[in-house]
């Protein structure tokens, strides 16, 4: 028997502390399946001198299921590092997918063992620490990202975050490509904005939050949360995969009492690809476990590529019982209006932000009429009735649906 | 003209300052190609009222070459921020792979403009660095991963570790998925091993490197990497894709001195596939200037399925001329062995690691013959000898070319 071939064991019953992993592979043979399994734990190419073979049993992960398409493969528990997911990720989701011997592999799904997913703090507010924080229980959040995505000066950010505001948003957050840069400092940026959604508070009467993107450099990105956090702020937003694993645990391991919203720019570079990479609804347990409170999963309308049944296995790895961790929220964004609020209510249900960026600040009377027109749509839907009935009382709205000529009859 | 068309100007002549990106792009259509520019700056999938013409004509991307294939874009440098790795890739990588328009979208190469590079440090060592801390001149550095990956105790993992050095290794390195486990705690590890470096140094006359594993939520990893430099370990090694961007840039702007050896674990999910992704050089440039001093670029041969070419792009990303910014030394490793040491001298030349793990701990008679055979192999070939000469002074290498049934005629 080969060396890679030593790793399938179709015998094996993993157990409750094992942490198991699903791949799809190409060409799902013995060979390619013992070589994964092999290389993401402690085997190699070749026969060893210094493994012994009580070592070996007890720690070789173990191909325990092949269907001609995908594997399953069981890893005992002393291979990682607790709390440490770089560590993780290195040994199931490393060196694999560069291997000859697979011409496709994917990770579509991992299970951590509760040992290892308790090891992190998970979120620290969650879908329920969020609706008390903001006051909203019965309907989606309503969110929109200040656009352009760069450009606007601080006060200019603003103010288009107060029209967001007060024209009924919950959430204004930042663009994912706006950190700090010479037109809009991020200093002066918070200054500003946490001013206008204050004043934008007092208003309306509601809570509003603002999401600050505080993705930089570890230390960074740090000192700027807790620049948010001295102000007051209750958010911060980060780009997850473009800060990194461990960028993003620090953040979390902080402890700043901040929520924490995890944008994905960047994953589909690795989800998105039919042969190689990792699927998004592993990403989402991941970051639900590292501790980030809401993410991106798509939209399954918009200007995203990502269909329904993808965007419902992310809901699932953030929603679904784990061992008590709590509920991330779900976010929708990506070339949403409000037009499509009764497909996305379909899909996602009432928890959910929905996120609209030129779906509000491209709307003919601007961001305050554009966010009036997505609220009155997700207020409607929540209450069941359709944007037909909605637009007739709100102009806002009849206009968005005619600007972007969407079919009422839902 | 559609919103995205708009970022489409082939008269444009990009200027030295402008970051500029050649992505392969399917369909290369204007609207796909004006897609891309569009969401990674300041655009988005409909008209904004907050986007003055101004701003547009200032910040817009513009895709100034297509070739029904691949497009080329130039960014204005005040898109990005300096020093901010995280934001650029946000931008330039961030959600264009996502996007419904594009059914094929890779990022081949990017030139950052002489500003921002320099924002960052770069490598603290560089190859010249590393040469005169090693005193090896004139042939490749010699390295072995210690194997298995995972299962020795400290001891028996600085035991493995002495016997490689004692061998010939110039450097041992431990595997990307060690970094604090049960069975071999960091601390205990790097005791015992730079104790046995210390005593191999003794023995040799020679100097003899240490990559403990540093790998690590980034707290967690300065501490690790600040234990190593009170105890006078001259490298750190970090898995820089599951670590991630702002962890990495946190470890390197730390200053600690330290050699940063960085291990690719999972960049093949990102650069492997067909359709969706980033290159390998693209990383191995991104990197470079992040600051780390070695870097993992693929073989040519062994275990890992880049091709020749794909490997030589990633070393004249890391040793091209580039502002004045050091040289990261590639690093070949998987799946080598003694016989591959002339094939791997045609593609790198003698500024590489030539790392061999099974390579060496497979040897039939042990590691140390392992280590004896891969220097015999390395140092016949950078003189100009064949591995047939060589093989008939040293046993070890005989044996080893025997084993892995290597013909010498090269």
């Amino acid at each position: 028997m080969g060396v890679y071939e030593d790793f399938v064991d179709l015998s094996y019953n993993p157990s409750e502390r094992d942490l198991v992993c699903t791949f799809e592979l190409s060409p799902c043979t013995r060979r390619a399946a013992g070589a994964v399994a092999a290389e993401s734990s402690i085997g190699t190419w070749t026969k060893l001198t210094t493994l012994s073979e009580k070592t070996k049993k007890r720690l070789m992960a173990r191909v325990f299921y092949m269907d001609g398409k995908k594997i399953k493969v069981a890893y005992h528990p002393e291979l990682f590092e607790e709390n440490n997911m770089p560590q993780i990720l290195s040994s199931i989701a490393g060196n694999i997918f560069g291997m000859k011997e697979v011409k496709k592999l994917r990770l579509l799904d991992v299970r951590f063992p509760r040992r290892i997913a308790k090891s992190f703090p998970g979120p620290a507010f969650g879908i329920k620490g969020i609706r008390k924080l903001t006051g909203v229980k019965h309907r989606p959040l309503i969110g929109t990202i200040v656009k352009p995505k760069l450009g606007l000066s601080p006060e200019e950010h603003a103010r288009v975050a107060y029209e967001a505001w007060v024209g009924g948003c919950d959430i204004v957050k930042d663009d994912e490509n706006l950190s700090s840069q010479k037109f809009n400092s991020f200093l002066k940026r918070i200054e500003a904005t946490l001013k206008a959604k204050r004043k934008a508070e007092k208003e309306t009467g509601e809570v509003k939050i603002y999401m600050p993107n505080v993705t930089a450099e570890t230390k960074g990105m740090l000192r700027r949360a807790k620049e948010v956090k001295k102000r007051a702020g209750e958010y911060v937003m980060v780009d997850v995969l473009t800060a990194g694993f461990a960028g993003v645990q620090t953040l979390r391991e902080e402890e700043l009492g901040r929520v924490i919203h995890a944008h994905r720019a960047m994953h589909a570079a690795l989800t998105r690809s039919r042969d190689f990479g990792i699927s998004m609804s592993v990403l989402a347990r991941v970051f639900r476990t590292i501790g980030v409170d809401q993410l991106h999963v798509g939209t399954g309308v918009g200007k995203m590529a990502e269909g329904r049944d993808k965007v419902l296995e992310n809901v699932h790895a953030l929603t679904d019982e784990y061992y008590n961790i709590k509920k991330t929220l779900p976010v929708a964004s990506g070339g949403l209006h409000p037009g499509m609020v009764p497909d996305l209510f379909k899909i996602f249900g009432k928890d959910v932000v929905i996120q609209a960026g030129g779906g509000v600040h491209g709307h003919p009377k601007g961001t305050r009429a554009g966010a009036v027109a997505l609220r009155a749509a997700v207020e409607a839907v929540a209450q069941g009735e359709t944007l037909t009935w909605a637009a007739a009382r709100t102009p806002e709205l009849r206009e968005a649906l005619a600007h972007w000529k969407t079919r009422t009859k839902k």
